[in-house]
């Protein structure tokens, strides 16, 4: 078992502390949030007073925040997770950032001897709280190899994916299919019922088909019946597309329909539906043909 | 058992008429290609010298043309299918056309009797040779139900989608979801290999979360080695998109992703991949990022 | 002075019948809208009974009619001018079309004898009451000029531009890059406002220099203000981008703007701005970010 | 005349600090590149050993940079313009940037009694040598008002447009809409040449009525000639297509064009016309077309 460090106890890290705790591990955890730490505290863990007291002595640092902004002030900031760690310890950032970032962070820690990992997750709250997450993994093999017991305690898929950053590459590949995704079902929606067809069973015949996906196999009943209780939230999946086309930007590639449905989920977003599931990507397809969309 | 008459004996028709005759239906057959009907009589159907001589004295008729001009010189114009049976006919139109020509079809069959069905199919010509087609049929129940014994010789998935035009909306969404998962996937092994990511590790991750697919499943090989031999033409899905913008107008819908789906396979065409698998796509959004494929 | 049988009376062929009665010609003309015909005799033209007794014995036949089956109608059908023309008649189709059917027609004027051009006019109503349409003409040198002085009395700039088809391309090139600009400024204005920066100063900026435009020239103040009276309406426009996109289709060209411009216009129609004027794609826009739009 | 300090001295920043030494004022400057020194000294102004060198004493300030981490970096950072200059001084950052940055940099100033104003310029190269820029300013009016003077010297249109940012929005919006009229101009040539039509006629026709615009005036030779001399450049329209996107994720609004826009020039930069000028958007739109350009 091992010592680990882990900022930011947010409603992934939460339960991810928690199974960690619960499988042994010497858990110490920093939140600005009080309530979090007395979650932390209420599963075995220790909370911590400050970044640098949480990470301090640990072997193992997992870091999960919200975008590359508090990574930067929590982990390269003077006083930061690289200033408070011995050489040797693995970091193991589990946010959702632009793969940029990642790279920038494992220079900086291995310019301090400090092994860095990118491992963001998909599988949202729910796959935390069940530690079925799936993790992607950036950075060296032996890295990964160390770490993979402390992830397969919090995942269900642990995959090396390559080199730095490409744990965020692959999660920005997927969220950008995702919201892909549920654009051409919101299209094929308001397509078949604005022409006198049933959705649902239009949908049941896409589904059986080369059309078909885990997306229409999961959410196309409550997107017919227009229930949009997240799940994970629009303005979750606004700020991974800006990652996606981040990504886009920095390996010099042009990605016409990501930079479509990107401006589709905004439109989710600046329409006040950010705290709906992203399956509400329907709403705006269906207001941008003048179908206001009604609660069955 | 019924008599059978068939129109438009190509790569897909002329498969369905051998099922129909194999099944014991006396199939009477017409195509212009002379070869079309020479397979049609050694699959123990009779080859007809003209439409009306295909048709004529027939219970149930089907036409697999290419897209509505045909259906329009087959089926309404003077001479063609519903001046040359008699009141009481059963016409399924298996072509995939849009759905305003299906619903005028209709319209001119009830004139004068002649019960309609829109039935275009998927599965491509591996489904209609192994009578594993989807049936996506629109048209009066009573008229669906008479169909059905018939349509099941040819698909393994036949169902009732609505009214008249129902059928070719529902593959019109089929294809607009197909088309749209394609480039999208096609977007995201661009990134991912630009990045200096493995795409087929990549792929694998993606396909076993939310953004899996059936294309993921099928196709996520062949793509990242650019084999991209058909399956289904580029050129017989510009056409199909061509049909899903046909019915957004019809219906009066916006499809913004649709839109640019369409535009993305029209430059697969216009690039010269029009005889490639629809997975091709992929070749297209390469090119716009300067990176130009490779057979592996 | 000639002849001169003019086929569709509606907002633009009544004052452009006009102006050739006013300048000596003896123009008899034909509509199935009765008050049309009134208001031609009113302007000294004779009032036809149907196509044929419009267009029979004219040296030169004009239509003006909504879409491309109007034209297939009146010009091709059995009984249409084609018909009732004899050779060496010059038949000026002005109706805005599918460059295909423009094609279509030219060729079965050829097979009688009969010189065909295609000539779509932009302008609008105002345009053609004032005589100072733009009108784009495609087919042979030797008809163009034959034709001109005709032109001439409707319009201010006549332009020879090609082939059979030419003037229709044009027309389209013109209506994708109009409908473009408007959606382009109207991102702009939402922008500007949603920034807090008073988009009539913003406007100002961008009309003096490289983003200036006859339409940020003409309706810029108008935008801001939310006013729409027509003008042009977005109706139309939605007809006109489906040519564009049916030339582009013909042409074996992509055109990934024009696709998405189409659905914005498609979209304008769909939330019910279709009798406003095209500078409305503003109110698509606007709802696109969640803000609705205020007449001032 | 004035005491000004000068950071940033490439293609824009040497010209503009030339004509300020010219106009009387004592200009002190500083750049990493020593060639750029040399010039500024050859033009009567004092090369500068460093940021804080060239900055401290002066009444006036200006920063002429890439990009927003640079301007972070120069005005932000410890030791930076900032720290440099006396209260009261008065700081124009005419760098392109994000507005969010410039808002930044404006509170960082006020909290130091510096004030702030953010003035990015259009007019390019060719502009800022001639003293012909136009000038964009944000922040507040006495700011402004006591700016103007200096700025008159660079610019011809020199216009206060709003707060804080506003500046950078309007070059923002200006930017979009020229990014998405060079593409719409693109499309349209693409068409008329497919379709058989003379470009340069159709053109021509376009430019002289609701479709006309300054780019149309200007260019549209030059573009149908397949001329691509900068002018200015893909890789800086690409930045500036960054920042629009950046400045509507700022303003929660969603922009579909200029979405579509941004990855139509990404795709210009990524096929290696990065140094073109932004008019050959016009080779991505040909090559999604299959056509290749030639120069003429």
């Amino acid at each position: 078992m091992s010592r680990i460090g882990f900022v930011g106890l947010g409603v992934m890290g939460t339960p991810m502390a928690a199974h960690l705790a619960a499988a042994g591990h010497e858990v110490s955890g920093f939140d600005l949030n009080a309530d979090a730490l007395a979650k932390l505290e209420a599963a075995g863990g220790r909370a911590a007073k400050d970044v640098a007291d949480a990470v301090s002595g640990a072997e193992f640092v997992i870091t999960m925040l919200p975008n590359h902004p508090q990574v930067e002030q929590v982990v390269l900031a003077p006083g930061g997770v690289l200033d408070a760690v011995a050489p040797g310890t693995l970091l193991a950032d589990m946010s959702t950032i632009r793969p940029e970032t990642s790279i920038e962070v494992a220079k900086a820690g291995a310019a301090k001897g400090i092994r860095v990992l990118d491992a963001p997750v998909s599988g949202g709250q729910a796959g935390a709280e069940q530690a079925a997450l799936s993790i992607m993994v950036g950075g060296d093999e032996a890295d990964f190899a160390a770490a993979k017991p402390v992830f397969d305690t919090l995942g269900k898929t642990v995959v090396h994916v390559g080199p730095h950053g490409a744990g965020q590459v692959v999660k920005a590949a997927n969220q950008l299919v995702v919201g892909g995704i549920y654009g051409l079902v919101a299209e094929a929606i308001v397509l078949l019922e604005a022409s006198g067809v049933d959705a649902g069973t239009g949908l049941d015949v896409l589904a059986g088909g080369l059309a078909g996906s885990r997306i229409l196999e999961l959410k196309r009943k409550s997107m017919v019946e227009r229930k949009f209780e997240p799940g994970f939230r629009i303005d979750l999946h606004h700020k991974d597309m800006g990652i996606a086309l981040a990504a886009a930007r920095q390996s010099d590639v042009a990605l016409p329909l990501t930079g479509l449905v990107a401006q589709l989920v905004a439109a989710g977003r600046a329409m006040g539906y950010g705290s709906l599931d992203h399956s509400a990507l329907l709403k705006v397809v269906e207001e941008l043909s003048g179908r206001s969309s009604q609660e069955v």
